[in-house]
Formats: C-alpha cells, sequence, structure tokens
C-alpha cells in the first residue's frame, strides 16, 4: 500500500508524539518536526506507509538522542494484557468457536497502537470486538486453508497485543500446527521485538524469530535474508496489524491480514469502516 | 499567540484539504504538501499559527492555480446562516437577555470554519450554545464597558458565521452603539470579505471595512494603515474566532475574544475546554 496524501500530516503528528515522549522542551519538538517535514519533498510517490514510518522515527530517534521512546509504554501494556490473559482464555475456551474468538480478541488487542495517535481503551476494544457483526471477515476461508498446512507464519505487531497473540498460537498449537512467530528487528514504536515475545512467553508455544526489519510493518527491502526465505516458502501467513498490511499488502503470498482498523486511509484500502476488526485473505482483498 | 508544536502537523491538514477542494490528482495534492513541507524548517520560533495560515494558504493557491477555493462553501453557509435568521431572532428577541443571547449565538456560528478541519453541524452548535453553562465568559465586564462606549470595532471571522454577527451588530445598534465591521482584505479559507458582508447586507447595519489583511485571521503587520489607525484608537474591540485571537491576543488593547472553541492548542492558551464557547476580556485571558 502507498503513502497516501492523509499520511503525510499524520507523520507529523507521529514525530511530534514520539519526540514528546522524550523531551518537553518545544523547541526540540520543533527541531524534530523540521527535520521530519524536510523529508517530505524527497518522499518517493510508491513509498509505503511503513518505509515512511521507518525513516521518520529513525530522524526522532537521532534529534532526541533515544533509541526507544516507547520502551515503558510497551511493558506497560505487555503487564496489562499478561493480567487479563486469564479471564481471556477462560473465555476463549468457553466460546463455541474457540479459535473464531481467539482471532476476534487478538484483532481487537491490535488497537494497541501508539503509531495512529488515537486515544484507546483496550477492554472496550475487546467487548466491542467480541460483539462485533463481522463484515468480510474471512474466517471461512482460514479454517479452510488451515486443513491443508502444518506450519504457520504468524507476524506479531505490537507490544500488548503480543498476548493475544498468543492465545491465537495456543489454539493453533492445539490442534496441531507448528507457529513461527515474527517480531522487528529493533525497537519502532510500540511493536513487538524478542525482548517483548521473551517478557510474555511466546517462545514457550512458537518458535520466535526476528525479521531484520527496523520498520514499523514489515517491508521484505528492510528483512534480513534469512527472514525472506521463511517467508516465501510459508504457505499460510497471518500478519497483524496495520504496519504488517501497509508493507506486505502487494506481496504475492499467501497472507491473510488481521487488523484493527484505526485510520480512514487503510479503511479506505481494505474497504472496511474505522474502528472494525478484519481478517482478509490477500486473494479476497480489494486490489 | 505562537505557533504550537502541535500547529505543524495541523498546517499539512489545513493545505491537504485546501488543494482537495480544487484537485482530485494525488499527485497534485503531494505536490502543495511537499510545498507547505518545506516551509517548516524556516518557520520563525514568533510566528503566530495565522502568519503561518497565510503562508500556507498562498502556497496552496499559487501551486494548485486557484485564488479562492472555499468560494462556493462560503456561499453556501452564508445562504444557511441566513436561511436561520429570521427564527434566530425571534428567539433572541424573546429571550431575557437579548444581547446575551445574541453573543452567545454568535460564539456557536464561529464553529463554521474550515481551517481546523472538525466536521461540524450548525444548528447542533447553536442549540449547544444557547443551553452551555457559561465559564470565564466576560458578559458582564463586556456589559460594563459598552456603557462607556459609544462606537465598537467588531471583527468579523467567517462566512455564514457573519450572518449571527450581524445579529449582534443589531443588538449594539438598537443600543444607540455605532458599529465598524472588519474583513479580511482578500479571500483566505472561508474568511468574510467585503463580498460576503455585502452579501448579507451587514452594511444596511454597520461601517464595514476591510482590515487589509491577507491572513485567516488578524496579524497587524499585514493590515493595511488605515485600519491600523482605527484599530488603535478603537475603545472597544470585539474580535470573533481563532484567527482573530492567535493574531492579536498580545495586542496591548481593549478586546474582547468571542469564539468557539476548536483545537486542543487554543483551548489551552484560553484555559478552556474544546467546544466550549468564550467571550474573554483581554486583561482577564490567561497570559
Amino acid at each position: 500500500m502507498r503513502v497516501y496524501p492523509d499520511c503525510i500530516p499524520c507523520f507529523l503528528r507521529q514525530a511530534l508524539e514520539a519526540a514528546r515522549r522524550v523531551t518537553e522542551d518545544k523547541k526540540e519538538q520543533r527541531e524534530v518536526l523540521s527535520e521530519v517535514a524536510a523529508l517530505i519533498p524527497s518522499l518517493p510517490m510508491d513509498a509505503t506507509p511503513v518505509d515512511m514510518g521507518r525513516v521518520i522515527h529513525r530522524t526522532v530517534n537521532a534529534v532526541i538522542g533515544s533509541v526507544d521512546p516507547y520502551r515503558e509504554v510497551k511493558k506497560e501494556y505487555n503487564d496489562r494484557a499478561l493480567l487479563l490473559y486469564p479471564q481471556l482464555k477462560q473465555r476463549v475456551k468457553n466460546s463455541p468457536d474457540s479459535l473464531l474468538t481467539a482471532i476476534k480478541l487478538s484483532a481487537a488487542g491490535n488497537v494497541i497502537d501508539f503509531g495512529v495517535g488515537a486515544k484507546f481503551d483496550l477492554s472496550q476494544s475487546i467487548e466491542e470486538g467480541l460483539r462485533e457483526k463481522l463484515v468480510g471477515f474471512d474466517y471461512a476461508l482460514l479454517k479452510e486453508r488451515l486443513e491443508q498446512v502444518e506450519e504457520i507464519l504468524y507476524l506479531g505487531d505490537n507490544a500488548g497485543e503480543i498476548v493475544l497473540d498468543k492465545i491465537v498460537v495456543e489454539e493453533l498449537v492445539s490442534r496441531g500446527k507448528k507457529v513461527t512467530f515474527v517480531v522487528r528487528g529493533k525497537p519502532i514504536i510500540n511493536d513487538v521485538t524478542l525482548e517483548d515475545a521473551s517478557y510474555v512467553e511466546m517462545d514457550e508455544v512458537a518458535n520466535v524469530i526476528s525479521s531484520g526489519c527496523d520498520a514499523p510493518g514489515t517491508t521484505l527491502r528492510y528483512c534480513d535474508s534469512a527472514f525472506i526465505e521463511t517467508f516465501e516458502k510459508s504457505k499460510l501467513i497471518i500478519a497483524k496489524g496495520h504496519g504488517n498490511f501497509e508493507g506486505l499488502s502487494e506481496e504475492d503470498r499467501p497472507l491473510f491480514f488481521l487488523l484493527k482498523v484505526k485510520c480512514p486511509v487503510v479503511a479506505a484500502e481494505l474497504g472496511a469502516t474505522v474502528g472494525s476488526i478484519v481478517l482478509r485473505a490477500k486473494a479476497r482483498r480489494k486490489m
């Protein structure tokens, strides 16, 4: 998915929010904004929002001298989600279709996104997600594909959310599947890294690998070759969140995008409404 | 009031919205955004949002080759407000304090602002404004000052809203005051010009003059000398809207700012909440 004109003001808002996590100095905040604004005129027409997010957060971190402005908030949301984990597991267990419930929870958990700039409430998103009348939710197709594969590549998105992904992974494992869970190569916004996967013990249920990507999503040109090889040969890929969708929507692979729609641009691209949860098979995606 | 860091992403959003009124071509929209982004690094620390608005909309118009992207929507809102005029006059007449009711209506009408980017509903804003529990609303002080003057300088803000300003002007005139109503020097966003004042027949109740200012607000450095002379000698000035507040908040004159607060930055500057209507005497303003 390419950058929409609407993404450009949003990039500056993101840059300011990241800067504010580290400095209250308005002059420094203005410096960050100036540096990021200066990147806009040379932004290629075919860049994805993820490519741009990568450059922006590098620029922000360079100006404010930080490598991980979201470190604390990532831990906070991992902890919050871990607290919810036992009751969510119970709800999944008690539901008529435990895999579907887990998938809905995990999509609802994708609300924990410090890139999009909207305020959110995790518990509210979960309740709404569980109640939501699913539209264009390719669950039947996913179930069909799951029958045909033994291994699943699962691309994680955000801290906190990863605890809800773990419930999906556990459902898949209980059905005899092998899951490889993928994290980013470096801290970027509140995206998951190896540290988060280890903190929530994802490595006890899945093979955890890094994509090597230092963007807030997955764009193959920034991934390492070992990941690309795994990606290319995967027969079923579940890609969580905006960033993985934005970076991979044009890849010709057996992808299922699972996310909560949080901005009008992604909503337009998916033909969905802001606030809805979406499971979209690549072939079904509006192109 | 100086530009806040938060204003900078908002400038780009404004530029995109203005561009979209004239062109659907994403490449042209991106060009507008690039041109405006290129202005950010050289933005002086002491610029006001109005100064920046002026440069931005000049840039947008130069790129898209338009002098007045908001022309149609200005007429639309003048017409809508003119339709409401008879019933609003009646409500003012039937109210216990007709001047206060007119002032509240006029502040509520300040919701018609195509600069701030929020969706709005004029009728809803009017009903809310009339019901609003006024906080820090310097009406008693305004009444006291009105006793002491014969002439009032009234700085208009937006098309449509001007019809509600006319009701205030009529109330003032019925109390024996002479009112000079001020419009912008050139079309900028949906701000009022001589054409709008004539269209709603403001010239039948007030002396209508132009400030000469081509910014979306009033900043003395861009006003013509005749206006500045009038402004300097005025004993009571009512200044409508965000743009007049942003450009004049640091002038040491007998100003009353009357507006609907539409963004967090102006809310912070006024110590008010977004969505509230405010009448604030210069001396009472949080500095």
